[in-house]
Formats: C-alpha cells, structure tokens, sequence
C-alpha cells in the first residue's frame, strides 16, 4: 500500500480536485486556487478543528474521523439555524498515511455533506505530525439565535439524549464488546448534527437562545448562562438509555456521562413557555425531536439539577483544552 | 511569563472572543457558536494552513507567523480579484505558548487583516504538539479570473520580483547579518498578497489567467500551463535586486531563489496582448506594477526561460509536501 509521500503532493492535489464540487452558480472550476459562488442573503460562518492527540481516539478508523470533522463544524452552523452551502478542508496528514486510509477520509467527508447538503468545496492538504483537519463550514439562515437571549422562565430543551457519546469512548478505548458496547461505540462515530432540527427552531420563532452541545452540556449550559445572564435548573436530565445500561454494566459515573461527556453536537435551546407547542412540532415536523428538561432561572450563572431525588449544583467540567486535566481526559 | 496551560482555554475564548468583529449586518455577538453576515454577490472561498514543522523557520517572532498565516490565505482570493470580507482562524497551539507569544500572534492576524480590509470573525483554538493556523479568507470578486483561459500568444506578467524571500529565508536560518540580509529577511516575514492589483486586473478585463506564486514560480507556472494547456517562455525572468545582490554574496544560486523559491504572494497572470495598457495602467492606478516577463506558447506544459543568454528548460521543481526532499527543503 503506497503511502502519501510516495505518491506526492501532485497525487494528492488531483486526488481532491476530482472530489471537489462546482458551487451553486460558480465560475472558477473546482481545484482552482479558490472557490466562487453566487449567494444572496445571510451567511452563517463557523469552522472547527480536529486534533488526533485530543480528538481521534485509537481504533477510529479515517472515513469515521471525516464525518466527524464534518459533524463538528456543522454542529456549529446548525445551533443557529443554518443550512450548509460549501465546506472548506485543510488537513495536516502524516507522510505515512495510506493511499487508503486518505481515500478513507475522503469518504467520510463525503458521507457527512451529503447528509448535511453542502457541498466540498476546496480544501489544503499539507504534510504534519499528527493528523488535523480543519472544517470550515459556509451555511445560511435566515434567523440566526444567538446564546444571548435567554430569559428567566423560559424552558430549557434538548434535540436528544446525553451521555451514549462518552460511553462509546469509553468502550472504544477499553475495548470493551459488552451488550451496550456496540450502540454506545457508533454513538461516538457517527454523531448527527441537528441542521434540520436548528433550520425548524429558528424558523417557529419560539427559541430565544441556542448553542450546540459539543464541549459537554454542562459548559453548553454555562456558556448559555454566562452569555443570557441567567441561570439553570434541569429538572429532567436527558440520561440517554443505552449510556445508562452501559454505565452500570461497567460501574461509571452517570452524572459524569450525561453532564461532562461531550460530543453529543445536539442542541441545547430555550423556549419561550408560550410557544413551547410551536417549537416541538416544527422539530417533529422534521423527524426529530425536542424535550424540556428545565428551565432558565434568575440565580446568573449557576446551574443546578435535579439528580435521584436531590437538587444538585452541576460542575463546571466540560472539556478545557490547555489544562493538562483535559489532555489526558480525551 | 504566564502559559495557555496555566491561563486555560476560558481565558484564551475571553481573550479571542474581545479580538474578533461584528461583520456587515450581523445579528449574532463576536464569539457566539458562528459568525454571520449578510451579502449579496459572487463569494470567493480560500484557506491556507500553516504549520511550524514545514512553514515557520526559528527565528521568526509570532507577531510574523500570524501576519503571514492570514496573508497566505488571502493571496489565493487576491489571485481571484476578491476582497477579503470575513476570516475565519483555527489554531492548534503547544500548552507552553506563552500569553505574550500568544497576544503577538494576535496582533500579526490583526496587521494583515487591517491591511487587506476584512474582519476577523471567528475561530476556534485548541491545543497540540505544534504551532498550525488554519486560515479561511470569505471573500468577494465580480468576476473572478481562473488559471484555465491562458492562449498561445498572451504575455506573462507578475506584480513583482521573486527570490528574495527565498533570500531571507537562507538569511534567517544561517543568521545572516550581511548588507542585504535586512532587507530580504523583512521581505520573507512581511510579504504583501496583491488584494489590490487583484481586484484592478480581473475589474480591467485584460486577464486571461490567474494565479498566486506562493508555492514558486516554476509551480506556479506550470499549474498555469497543466489548467490553461499551454507552454510559457520567460524571456525577463523577474529577478529581485536585493535576491541577486545577497545570492552573489552568498554563493547562492540565483535561478534556483527566482524559479523554486516561494512564498512571494506575487500574482502571475496572462495578459490578452491587445489589452496590455489597460493592464499596466488598473494596476499602477492602485499603486501596484505589473512587470511583462514573457508569454504563453503552444508548447503544452513545458516552461523555458532565457538565463544569461540561453534558452533554458525550467525544472518543475516548487514546493512538495509529502516528499522527503521538501520536507528538508523547507
């Protein structure tokens, strides 16, 4: 199997333009050394980067690690309601990495566009030490809800269950191959960004604040708090199923799961009480789903929950990059 | 000298999100999930990642490093006709990255960006092993020049000389402190993408091509001929002073700095011969030059060049990742 540095960056730079497509009403043809295209309205910007030694656990293989990459950037873009247009990649990849492995990659990038409905379009590949992959993702939306809005009273309301991302990790990294092992693990490989439940939510006007729940729902919901300037209550923590079987088959701590666990990319919104009737059947509309666990309260930034029975204050833990806690937490 | 480990990523979010700048119509507040703007018309889309191993030489400061990550990425949307409107910056950073190093990595995103005009809109900043800055150019051309248009006939030009950035590297790597190595060091650490010629030359009509040279000339015009399907012969290679001076001095090999150099973020265009004053003139009317150095031939895909009185083969030799002889060669 022939690795990237024999075949060359010119290999690799034909390789991607085949891959690469025409934006709507473009005039550069793909592989150019930019992509064009005709837009009119309101553009929706994010991008988010993907570590190996932070993001990519062993035994994920590389059209996993594309779709996620994807996933993640798109998660962004979809917590404000946007729809994707055109994605951007820059990849560092070791110089040993297969002609496989790369077609791999490429494939999972595909997978994740496809179903997210933008389109590839360029890209920067570059040799490194570790992989990393850069995702920026070029979306729309008419109605952009910030993290800001947020007000005492409002409900607080999840696009799905918490805690399954962490127990695939976890089951990942020990190799674990128990009865929940094999949910909880294609969890962790293949999140959905929500894009068609944050298109609906911003479109109902029923939300005052959303966020994607990538770092963690606990610093989702500090975030929300510290940027509305209230607090939280969850009254009804969403403890996915199969986390919660996998984590007693294997004596892990539930509330870490479900709070701390991260990579969950739903979202995390506030829904004016009134309109609560609105938000959830818009989302239903589009197959998915949306439950209250809580509400916003007026005690600024502290997030409690309610856990067996007992109100507790939630910990600020999400994952923190720089802190050497965090570097050897994922 | 406090660390990013120490200062842990809440401070670096504060610090970024302080830095970054509402775009045009913006409804969400710098430092939400993304950024969002409104527009109308034709979107140009370019990134760049940079990275210590291959693309940073010791001895040059952060404040440098980050000036030229954005200028990079910029030169391929200049290469278009675009106008920078919005960048997006992902990092990766080593946990020792001091707050100063970090806080003048900063200001040299922030030199560029005021230099080209755009905003800094957003990012995402992580840890890892080095130093790598990925960086997404959202910019925008009425009329955006391809590298494929080239016909047998069209004259070749450039926005400036090559070579003394190539100069500056050897200057910075063997700690030169010769009487032209001031001057080709700075032209390495602060090189200028020609937003400006850019915009005049694709606005003026007269350009059948397109390109930026940041990975050498010799690539970049066969990049040209392999897109366009012709040939080029380079009857006044564009020699730098300061490059011809410091390579005399240093015994270094003056075509080899011209033709395999890099990094000069010069355009390298096809000019329509009837149209060659209106070309001269858009460009000097923006304080720019345009420097006729030859013309494209009917001999596909083969580049010459006249050096020192002789018809010469140019070696496609730019920049390779991925290969062991670029990895040492950069």
């Amino acid at each position: 199997m022939r690795t990237l540095r024999e075949l060359g960056e010119r290999w690799v730079l034909r390789y991607v333009a085949r891959r690469l497509e025409g934006l709507p009403g473009a005039l550069l043809p793909p592989g150019d050394d930019a992509a064009d295209m005709l837009f009119e309205g309101r553009l929706v910007l994010s991008s988010d980067m993907m570590l190996e030694s932070t993001d990519i656990p062993k035994g994920m293989g590389f059209r996993d690690v594309g779709y996620k990459a994807v996933t993640a950037a798109t998660s962004d873009a979809a917590a404000k309601g946007a729809k994707p247009l055109a994605y951007l990649i820059s990849l560092a990849l070791p110089p040993e990495t297969t002609e496989e492995e790369f077609k791999e990659l490429w494939r999972g990038f595909e997978d994740a566009v496809k179903l997210y409905g933008g389109r590839l379009a360029g890209g920067d590949t570059n040799m490194g030490g570790e992989i990393i992959i850069d995702v920026s993702c070029i979306a729309s939306s008419e109605n952009p809800v910030s993290r800001a809005g947020a007000k005492p009273g409002d409900l607080l309301a999840v696009t799905g269950m918490f805690g399954a991302q962490a127990a695939g990790l976890h089951a990942l990294l020990t190799e674990n191959r128990g009865r929940n092992a094999e949910t909880v693990v294609k969890r962790f490989l293949r999140p959905v960004a929500r894009v068609k439940e944050g298109a609906a939510l911003t479109r109902s006007n029923a939300v005052s604040a959303s966020m994607d729940s990538s770092d963690g729902l606990s610093e989702t919901l500090y975030s929300l708090a510290e940027a509305s300037r209230v607090g939280f209550l969850v009254e009804k923590p969403p403890v996915d199923e199969a986390a919660r079987e996998y984590a007693e088959e294997n004596g892990l701590n539930l509330f870490d799961l479900v709070f701390n666990g991260g990579e969950e990319y739903e979202l995390v919104v506030t829904v004016k009480p009134s309109m609560l009737e609105e938000a959830v059947e818009a989302v239903e509309k589009v197959g998915g789903r949306l439950e209250v666990i809580g509400r916003a309260t007026e005690d600024i930034e502290t997030v409690k929950a309610i856990w067996e029975g007992k109100v507790v204050k939630v910990p600020r833990r999400g994952y923190q990059h720089f802190t050497s806690r965090s570097a050897s937490n994922k």
